[in-house]
This record gives C-alpha cells, structure tokens and sequence, in this order.
C-alpha cells in the first residue's frame, strides 16, 4: 500500500510538472489534477451505496490463463451465488437449468407473464470479461429483465477459459440462438447482456448477419466490451473513478485477453465497434457516467445511428460500469429493465 | 502559475494522504489521481482540434454584475461575431434582423426548404449563461440547424445583464413563442437550444404549461443547465476536464447568478430538472462524454422518461460543454444536427 502510494504520488508530481509545460499548448495531453469525488448527492440510497464502494479489491491482478482465472472466477461466482436466491424471491421468478443442443442454459421464467409476452422469448448472455460469472453467478440480470420485464429469458451458460476459449462461448451463443428460432418467430425474441455479454449481444447479431440466420427483434447491449484494443476517451478520463473495471490495464483486459487466447482483438467478434451494423434490429444500450466503458456505448451508439439504425441510449447518473445490474431493490435499477422492457414491448410482435 | 501549480501539488497530495486513509471505507469520497489526458483518437480532426484545446482561458473570472459582464460578453461576441459570415456562406442560409413584439430577433433562412419544412418554424435560445454571446454571436447553433436541417430558425437575441435580469430573457423567449405561435400550427414548431438556451427551452415548454399557451410539437434541450445548483455527479468528475466550463464555480456560475439577481436558484425556471415534465413534448437532449453538464442533461433525460415522455439522448466522444456547435466542418456537428433534425422531422407535422 505504501509502496502504491509512492508511486501515485510520484505519478501525479510528473503530471503536474508536465501540466506545467504543456498547459497553453493545443493538442498536448490535459492534465487533470488530483480530486475527491464523493458519493452524488442525486441517487437513492442503495445505488449510493454502490457507487460509493472502494475500488474493485483485487483490479490489477493479471492471471495470465485459465487454469489461473478459475480460482478467481470461483471466489466471485460463490459470493454471487448467495445473492441469487434472495432476487429469485424479490423478483417473482423461477430457474431451470437445461442443456440446448449441448449447451449449458438456464430458463427463467416469471410467475407472471404478461399476455402480450406469452409467446416472446429473450436470449441473455452474462458478462465478466469472458472468464468471470460461470452458473448461477451470471443470472442476476436475467432474473431482473424477467422479474421487472414479465418476459421468459433463456440466460447462456457458455464455455469460459479454461473449460474452452474464442469462439467456444459465441459458438454457445449462436447455437442456443438457432435452437430458440428453430421454435419461436424471430420477430418475437430479443437478445441481451452486459459488458461481455454486450459484446457478444453485437457479435450475435454480426455472425446471424454472416451466416444468413434470423436476426431478433430488438437487442439490448448494456454497457458492452465494444473496443477490446483500448480506443475510447473514457478509458482514461474514467480511470481510477470506475470503482468496477478501474483501469483499462485491469483485470477485465487480462480477462479478454485470455478467452481472446491470441485471436486478433480488432476483429469485430471480439471489437464489435468495428462490426457492420447495416440491417441491425432496434437497440437499446445503457451505460453510466462514471462507465469506463462509457465511450465504447456512446461510439456503438453513433455507428447504429449512422447505419440508420433505430438506437436509444441511456445513461445512469453517476454509475461505473454495469452497477445497473447488481441490486434489484435500487430504484435505478428497476429503472432501467422497465426501459428496456418497454423497448422490446415496442419492437417485439406478439 | 507557479503559486497555482503549487497549491495543485498540496491538494494532490493531501488527496493521496486522504486516500490512504479511506481507500477502504465505503461511502467516503474516492480520491481520483492526477491523470494525463490525451486527445481521443477516434473523433474526426476538427473535432480533435477542439477537444485539444487548452482550458477557456479566464475560466474563473467571477464578474459579480451586469456591468462588469459587459466587456467580457463584447469582447466574447466580437471573436465569435467574425466565424458567422463564413458559417453562413458554407450552410448556404441567410440571417435578417428583425423585431417580434418588442424582442430583438433573428430570422435565418436556409436557402433551400424541403417541401415537408416550407410552414415549420423553429424557434432558437442561444447560450451562454444568460451573460454572453448577445447579436450574432449568440447565432452558430441557428445556423447550422437551419443549414443541416433545412428549417426556418428564429433565433431570439433576449436581454441580458446589464440590461436586464431575470426574467428578463425568459420574458423574451415567451414574446417570440407566443408571436410564433398566432402564425403557425404549434404542431409544426419545435424549440432549441444549448447550454443557457437549453434550460430555456425547457423553461419555455414549463411556462407554456403554466400559462396554458401551446406547447412546440419538439425540443431539444442541448446540455441543458437544468441544475443551477451544482447538484450533478460531473461537476466534480468531469471538473478541470471539461475544456470550455472546466469548474462548477467558474464563470458560468458567476454569469446565472447574475442573471438571477437574487431568484432562488432552484426555482424551476433556472433550475428546470425540478421542474414537472408531465405533458413534455417529445425531446431530444445532447451531451458529451466529458460535459460538465453530463449529469444535468442524463438526469432530465430520466426524468422525462419517468414523465412518460418520449425522450432521446446523444452522448458526443471526448466532447466537452457544447463542443458540437463549434465547428460547422466538424463530422460530428452535421451529425448532432442531422440527428436533431430527424427528431424534429418525425414529431413535427408537415
């Protein structure tokens, strides 16, 4: 800790120096001094809570294979594990575990489903990086788009490093998606997923695209891992604020890395910033803004626009990365399943 | 400056020493390093140039009346006042002065109006933090909507200090909106404008509602100063970041309180977030990712959601405060027009 500490000052003594020098001059790096953000005074109680948590314990490790990320990826999916039980309660759902077609899937379904949602079915593919949330530590965002959204959500449990590497979990993905239209009208399913699971939410669409398979009716990438190369202003002026990835050199770059397993980061299966969205289904993202992340949603939105996409975007008030999926008791987190609710109510046929 | 970079190395310091304490307590203020930020580099040249810019130099002058605004605002006014002519060759519109009931005004007249514009009006708020940018200065954002998007634009030059204070320009705006609207179907207006004029529209549309005038068919409220208050998470994350507002007790302040004269500044009319969007017409909001006024324009975007209203939101990469109406050849200022005038195109009768 001291040792950190000296190297950020030493860090933050050269800024200012260099700030110094390169204060009045056009197109030299900003430097941003040192500053105390505390916790906005504008969210609800339980997302101040969130927000005002300290960095992520552990940021900076860098396992360097799966056999590495495993006890990492258990320790997590344990603590979360506890969590689910509790939100299958709150949100009035029930799960299943299931295999389609060879593939490890849950379905979750809420006890009530609304007439128009009868016949509609979602596709969730969870986040963390490619490497974190195996099981039931990946549903909470499929237990609250079906618990707030009254839909039936079929949630991926793909292959991670080390069990398989790219493209064993867009290879998951793809075959649970042909199974679910092989039974249900494209026109009555979407597909969604956070960070990781944003990513393959737009890799989804560009490999149904590809393979000339159904596209869904609407998709909702939150906050997605879109540039995998590190382009994107927010992963610098969101560092060391986003209390959840922290750093673009964190462990959710290791963690793509690994899965990525030497496959070119810029190929738009893993960058889908690169993707050509022409033809892509109405979209809605969210992010927040304090999201690392932030500038890989906001440039997805903009390409969308510009392939003439229909694309809404929302933002969470203070939020870092994907806190909009952690506890269903926030009002902002209801918030934000009812507005991706209504967006697949809009776009999905009955 | 030496003073001033010496007090930045106390507080980054103390900052760091605060962060040794709290690193683990959640809830307490996080401390942010100093960081070196670079110009992003997926934004078009001309945008890079502007993102590139130093911090507004005299960012915390504090005029404290009308009076001593005045020079500031001419001096403000005639730098700008020289980009109009060329802006106005390039969009291929033309600007005649006039006056509508009293209130100084401009009509600007793109040279070709789409048969689907040829009765729709636009009424345009200029910004500047009710202090600045009075005549033509006040024109750039009327240009290019009238240019990008081929409408009619009135562009109200309302009073500000020291001629008058508040409510001075809000009396003004409403003139020219209830002039517009004896000679045009309310249906086929829309109301504009950024930063100042932002928190004017909306201010127009909640005094339109107080007042049972008509409401515009559309708005778009570009990084609205909704919340005079400083409340807003980015006005500390996006603080010394932000190039053109850089701090929450900066110029602008100075300028609203001013123009306040003493009004509560949570009154909705300066502070519109605390306003009741219920019957908002459809709305179109644009911020950047490093806009100070990132949380004030995310959060009317949610509030309006909450209300029921259709609401759209477009986040620009790297920009700061109002960065897209700086430069007529910059990608990413067509495209916000473009978008806006989609908006307004759609929810706008022929």
């Amino acid at each position: 800790m001291i040792g950190k500490m000296s190297i950020a000052i030493g860090a933050a003594l050269a800024a200012l120096a260099a700030g110094f020098a390169a204060a009045q001059q056009q197109g030299a790096p900003l430097q941003v001094p040192a500053k105390s953000v505390p916790v906005p005074a504008d969210v609800s109680p339980q997302m101040g809570k969130i927000i005002g948590l300290p960095l992520r314990a552990n940021w900076d490790i860098h396992p360097k294979d799966g056999a590495a990320w495993k006890p990492v990826a258990e320790a997590g999916a344990e603590a979360l594990r506890k969590l689910v039980p509790g939100m299958i309660e709150r949100l009035h759902v029930k799960v299943e575990r299931t295999t389609i077609d060879g593939v490890r899937a849950f379905i979750v379904t809420p006890d009530v489903v609304t007439p128009e949602n009868r016949d509609r079915v979602l596709v969730h593919v969870h986040g963390g990086c490619y490497v974190l949330n195996p099981g039931e530590a990946g549903l909470p965002e499929a237990l609250f788009m079906a618990g707030f959204g009254h839909f039936k959500v079929i949630s991926v449990d793909y292959r991670m490093p080390p069990e398989a590497v790219y493209p064993a979990a867009h290879d998951d993905a793809m075959t649970v998606w042909k199974a679910v239209t092989r039974t249900t009208d494209p026109r009555k399913t979407a597909i969604f997923g956070t960070s990781a699971g944003g990513a393959l939410t737009l890799a989804m669409v560009l490999r149904a695209k590809q393979e000339g398979l159904p596209l869904p009716a609407a998709i909702a990438p939150g906050t997605p891992m879109s540039d995998t190369t590190k382009v994107g202003d927010s992963f610098v002026t969101n560092a060391m604020l986003d209390n959840v990835l922290v750093s673009p050199d964190g462990f959710c770059d290791d963690g793509a890395k690994v899965y990525a397993d030497g496959h070119d980061l810029k190929d738009p299966m893993l960058s889908p910033v690169y993707g050509d969205f022409t033809g892509f289904p109405p979209t809605i993202l969210t992010t927040g803004t304090r999201d690392l992340l932030l500038s890989n949603t906001v440039r997805v939105h903009r390409k969308l626009r510009e392939a003439g996409v229909e694309a809404f975007l929302q933002v969470g008030e203070g939020q870092s990365h994907a806190q909009y999926i952690r506890d269903d008791t926030a009002p902002e987190t209801r918030a934000v399943f009812e507005e991706i609710a209504h967006f697949f109510d809009t776009h999905l046929t009955h």
